[in-house]
């Protein structure tokens, strides 16, 4: 048997206990399927006391990492400590000492990526993240490998499981946002505190990571264009399934071609009831690819979760077991991010149809109101549902309509008028379509 | 630059056409991604005289197949011919040339695979078939890299867009199977002889590929179960609607864990209009894979066409140009097929819930004869719909039933009980059901 590939994981929480345990359940398949068998040696966490569901020798747990950071005998280091700090200076010194790096975190990848990226490079080892995006659905695979004669044109996903599994609880049950967000805890779906996956912080480091590979370009977590779930209302969610729609938070990078500003952003977004990803609930995700030649493809499976994760963490480390002749950035990295480039298209010249919900006094005029305002900035209204309000009059009325195509500009002008006009009661709420 | 990779096409219809535009296309695009650029060199076909739509020099193209497979300096053959012979001399000849070889012959596969492989492995090359199956959907490399840490339970597809384009329209028009074939000719989605497709061959031909990697086993055509679709009436999919259904023609491949016997069947399926399968209209292909530890992850887009095919193909050439150093078996092909070895449940012994329409003459005791018949097999009814026929008991009425779990064998007594009933008016249908 050749030469095993000696691994150390940092980061021994939940997911690093689901990868020291797959590792240990599938040993016979996994090494069948590979020329070098897997070895762990080491595993690093601060906390070295928990005892943990996963089978390990007490003196494979460090609590320094850079004890396996240092070890000549490891080739590749898993990290799994999430966040920026120290997950940054572990990556970067592993990479510095020769090692290849497997990584789930998204957010140091839509940071600092390209460097880390440039780094690997230089080094000659690899930097693997199958785990970052989408959980153990191999998307980034496909990307690199599967799609690769494509020139894609656009990535769409629903990409956090916790948002999705609230949007899914408020459209099925009329649920309140906050109503359903305590639910979603309840289920261990979502984090004590969850601003981090409810503001789409989350949905947008990995639409960064995605649009980096599909255009080649430097796409970072401050360039997207970032709304969270926590305004929606029921009323919203009713409004649009009345015409046709479901409200999904999305992931979006588009572009019409190569070389052209691509369109990189991350909001609740109405898309038919009948499209593939409107379709995908609960906590499940789901990326839709479009390319040329190919057309459009879509992706689906567990986005999060110890199970999932490992299999995509595992599926990086076969891929550098899986040739003794070493790492070839070429094979494992078909697509190139080039530092410092990036063409984006401002917000301000988006174009698409919009879904806007207005509060207005419920007294004639209302609707020639928003009618005027928005024909003023030739936006002109596809769909408009009021729901009734009591017949008093003193309770405002929500009016919610889908625009025809509008850029934003016009948009946002025309909002600006309606809300200083005597007779809106609230803000206006807007949302995004895609078809 | 490197030594560039020199290919030779076999097969220049549709298909070969459209590798060939692509190639030309998107030429700046794949060279960028890879370390050796691709170079066609010669193109071979029986007819030489048709202009193709596709950029190409007359003396690229060849008559005689062998000339391109003697070719020392050809380095991988595309074998796009379809069906087993030539197909196979041309594959195996070439393999035996040392030369790699991409095919999208899942005929072939599905009958000579094992064999072809093994000749490829002693030959140190490459027996490359991405797009055999699922068209551009990577689902080979999904299989062979992205999920290779699981054990594979199942994998479950609509494989056959001609079928679900018929499907499709028979649901959504409650058209006559006849009639929705005819449009589906009329549409260019069904050949003039359509039987490949409508019989479940082309199904068969593909779960057996996937089976085979999935499992690890040598199953080939001959041991898949086979249905079509020919004998489907709206009334089926109407009465499987009203239950809750949605029928698609599967390729199924199943087994509770490694070495369990594995259920291989190809035949129209009753599964909930809700699952992720379910949503899959059209021309569509969708796949649905179960691991441990991964659980669900789901494959969607366009199973066929030159655009979807070229996709596959090219990836499959980009794959072994990506490595300067050339091929690995590992690497390329992560999942061992073993010849000879296959352990697969027999129909007999299939458990599953089963849709039975039955046709009986419209008197008194029509049921009691059903429901007694099906209890001497111990088999229990979860769903039933007799639709309304007319009052005058001259038209012998259709009976649908959804029975609980039960054992294929006992289905099989019980139908032939009430079809030798004087009240049955003709032969029972039987669909199995996946939940």
């Amino acid at each position: 048997m050749s030469k095993p590939l000696v691994i150390g994981l940092i980061g021994f929480g939940n997911i690093g206990s689901g990868v020291v345990r797959t590792l240990a359940e599938r040993a016979e398949l996994i090494h069948s399927r590979l020329p070098r068998p897997i070895v762990l040696k080491t595993v690093a966490d601060k906390d070295t006391t928990t005892k943990r569901n996963a089978p390990y020798r007490p003196d494979q747990l460090v609590g320094d990492a850079m004890t396996l950071i240092n070890d000549p005998e490891i080739e590749a280091v898993i990290e799994l400590v999430g966040g920026l700090e120290p997950a940054r200076t572990f990556v970067e010194r592993a990479l510095r000492a020769g090692k290849h790096v497997v990584t789930a975190n998204k957010a140091l990848l839509a940071v600092h990526g390209p460097e880390l990226m440039a780094l690997a490079e230089e080094k000659g080892v690899g930097l693997l993240f199958e785990a970052s995006v989408g959980g153990g659905i191999p998307i980034i695979r496909a990307l690199e490998q599967g799609l690769c004669a494509n020139e894609l044109t656009s990535v769409q996903g629903i990409l956090n499981g916790t948002c999705n599994y609230i949007l899914t609880r408020m459209g099925e049950r009329e649920l309140p946002f906050a109503q359903a967000l305590d639910e979603a805890k309840a289920q261990g779906y979502a984090e004590p505190d969850p601003t981090y996956d409810i503001e789409g912080y989350d949905t947008a480091h990995k639409i960064a990571i995605l649009a980096s590979l599909a255009f080649g370009m430097d796409i970072r977590f401050k360039d997207v264009f970032t709304q969270g779930i926590t305004q929606l209302e029921p009323a919203d969610i009713k409004a649009a399934r009345e015409m046709g729609y479901t409200i999904k938070l999305l992931g979006i990078a588009k572009r019409e071609a190569a070389g052209a500003p691509a369109e990189i952003r991350v909001h609740p977004t109405l898309i038919p009831l009948n499209s593939p990803l409107g379709k995908v609930n609960g906590v499940f995700n789901g990326i839709l690819v479009n390319g040329r030649p190919i057309g459009t493809t879509m992706y689906y499976g567990r986005g999060a979760g110890a199970d999932a994760t490992s299999s995509a963490v595992i599926s990086d480390l076969m891929a550098l077991a899986a040739d003794e002749r070493g790492f070839s950035r070429w094979r494992d990295n078909r697509l190139r991010v080039q530092p410092g480039v990036k063409v984006i298209k401002p917000m301000d010249a988006l174009e698409t149809h919009y879904y806007i919900r207005f509060t207005m006094a419920d007294r004639p005029g209302a609707m020639a109101t928003i009618g005027r305002a928005l024909a003023d900035q030739g936006v002109s209204i596809r769909s408009m549902i009021q729901h009734q309000s009591d017949d008093s009059g003193n309770r405002p009325a929500t009016i919610s309509i889908v625009t025809h195509l509008a850029k934003e500009k016009g948009i946002q002008a025309a909002i600006a008028s309606i809300e200083g006009h005597e007779m809106s009661a609230a803000k206006a709420f807007v949302l995004r379509v895609e078809e």
